[in-house]
């Protein structure tokens, strides 16, 4: 685990999950950090979620990140904002940074108000914690459906210097973002000016976080944001460096987004479903997201039962603009349909060993077109039932 | 059950499915009848579907049904639409009916073609059972996960006489039609335009059948057909006669639309999502299916979980414009969430009696437009997954 310079991390229990699991946690920069937020598009957006958009909106400098899980503070009305702001300005002087410099983040139950009480008796934990816990115990913090905690970091050289770039989340469920689509927090020990910082996130989120889905449903609570606190001394300055700093948050990220998705609710597979040969990329997405989002694609994959006909049905009512007879469907890698027809051969000896792997490649080219995607799925499983249905039990 | 004047209807066990059980069926007409039709509007229609899209397109009469469950000729190229010709050849031959006067469907897995042995050797005995079954045998004979056979049926007067309508369907999964969703079969011995009778089933179809969601999938097969025969030598002529067949048309639909939802495969509740107050019936549309289709709404609905909050997320994610603080949220007439905030008071005590019964109505009300609109929506169960894991097993 490669740590950025001048971070620390803490993590308490504050019975907001069940008593003595890790569910609240702080990243704290020693010095004011750059920072970056990529927000869900959800109308009902979480307190934090609105929170933390008005705060990055004025550009500048933030100390940390302070993170819950067990209760959203989503559909929680101005009781919600407030107490929102309220639990920053306790955090803040317990942990000892300025008040207006603390990032927010929730997961869990929607429309429960936070219990302020557990807040306050759990915050000098937090403090005390500072510093003596790694990067692993934040990351459970923020767990809550999750079975592993999700790291991801990047340790490389730019024209001056070593710098470093850690990654952590939470996914599970309600996964599946038209940006965002969990909680993510990443921290960065170079020095970056605050606009090429954000554009990069995005960018970089687009390409990876954006990818993938569990259930089709996002959340209200989604983001991914970033602190980039200089402590490395190395600036980010030449092209090359851009490049560099790019292609390691773009492979943090993606570890992340694959972790997402092999963690996701009861899940036991990853689809990687690719799109190519579309009008456009929008018409490559309706198709991916048609596929990945099918609960009977979903459920075949879980059974490993090779039935590509709810693959060839998701994609017709997708709604994206194509030909029947162009489709060309491929799974990993062995030809299933084309022309409208399906391939000679016995296909469930042929895809039985496929479908029986953890990842699978499943490639629709659906025309001669410019528009391609890629997305991530799970498959759909007795246990995702199971925990959705009793989740608040 | 009142049985239309002048169809005779047949079913046998063909070994389509496990042998023994029925799986190929046929309703006949001794009199030509007027023919209308409703269609999936997937991509990849199947070949019964297209070969119905072609013979109704001439406007000429038609003496019956050709159904089979266990192979749904779905994604068969040149052969299957051949293999389709050439069953509805076979079996006009069997059952004494001009060759091109019968209409097919199919429903099952996708991508296999059909066995033409077992068709032969089956035709003999479906021309046996002509008359000697009733149309619980029919309807059997088209279930594929279904746990119960589909009808529903009405007898009223118009200004001329005595007029019977019976419907039958079959549901289960790969249900969520932008039209259609299955396969259902109405035979009525009115003597009505062939224009007029395919305007109302549209009409009543896009009212009815149209506003069910199981799964989100729309299937290659979706179609309901609808024969008149005018045995009852009863014309619909008047305005009034129009407005009382329709109105026992759509009363039929809505049953038939009741019975797939109730016994969605591994459903146990039938959401009613009215949605109300949109800028568009579209706008409705999308937030009715965003909650109908959301994972987590539905798994919470399975473990009768009141977690409100699933909802309100779903509608967030829709795409419907409105604005957040407007939406009012009802679960079983209790007030649950407006402005922005939870009502006050015990949800889990008020709406825990509401949630364990079978049927729950989920009222959303998203500002003053005029569009609204109601789905009914099933719940997504631990044995839905199991049926779909293992469905060709």
């Amino acid at each position: 685990m490669h740590i950025p310079k001048g971070f620390t991390f803490g993590a308490a229990a504050a019975s907001f999950k069940k008593p003595g699991k890790l569910d609240l946690g702080a990243v704290v920069s020693g010095t004011p950090a750059v920072a970056a937020g990529v927000f869900t598009t959800n109308k009902f957006k979480a307190a934090p979620v609105l929170q933390c958009k008005e705060m990055l909106a004025d550009g500048r400098k933030f100390s940390g990140f302070l993170v819950n899980s067990g209760q959203a503070n989503a559909c929680t009305g101005d009781q919600g904002r407030a107490n929102c702001r309220r639990t920053l300005n306790l955090a803040a002087q317990a942990l000892g940074v300025p008040a207006d410099e603390l990032l927010p983040a929730s997961t869990g139950v929607i429309g429960a108000q936070f219990d302020m009480d557990k807040w306050e008796a759990a915050l000098p934990g937090l403090a005390e914690s500072l510093g003596k816990v790694g990067p692993e115990e934040t990351a459970k913090a923020i767990m809550t459906t999750d079975t592993v905690h999700k790291l991801a970091s990047a340790s490389f050289a730019l024209k001056g210097g070593e710098v470093r770039l850690l990654g952590m989340c939470k996914g599970a469920g309600m996964i599946s973002p038209n940006m965002a689509t969990m909680l993510s927090f990443i921290a960065c020990d170079a020095d970056i000016a605050a606009e090429a910082w954000q554009a990069m996130l995005a960018d970089c989120v687009n390409l990876t976080i954006n990818r993938v889905t569990v259930d089709g449903d996002m959340s209200t609570n989604d983001c991914v944001m970033a602190l980039a606190n200089g402590a490395s001394g190395v600036a980010v300055e030449t092209e090359e460096d851009y490049v560099l700093l790019r292609k390691h948050l773009l492979s943090v990220l993606e570890e992340l987004a694959y972790l997402i998705v092999m963690d996701a609710e009861g899940g036991t597979k990853v689809a990687f479903i690719e799109v190519s040969g579309a009008k456009s990329d929008a018409d490559a997405e309706k198709v991916a997201r048609a596929v990945g989002n099918s609960p009977l694609v979903k459920t075949a994959l879980f059974g490993s039962d090779p039935n590509w006909g709810r693959i060839i049905c998701a994609a017709g009512y997708s709604g994206a603009d194509f030909k029947a007879e162009n489709l060309v469907l491929k799974i990993g890698g062995v030809l299933v349909f084309r022309g409208g027809t399906p391939e000679p051969g016995d296909m469930d000896d042929l895809l039985g060993p496929i479908m029986k792997e953890r990842d699978i490649v499943i490639h629709l080219d659906i025309g001669d077109g410019p528009g391609s995607t890629m997305l991530l799925a799970s498959d759909l499983t007795r246990d995702y039932v199971s925990i959705n249905a009793d989740y608040r039990s």
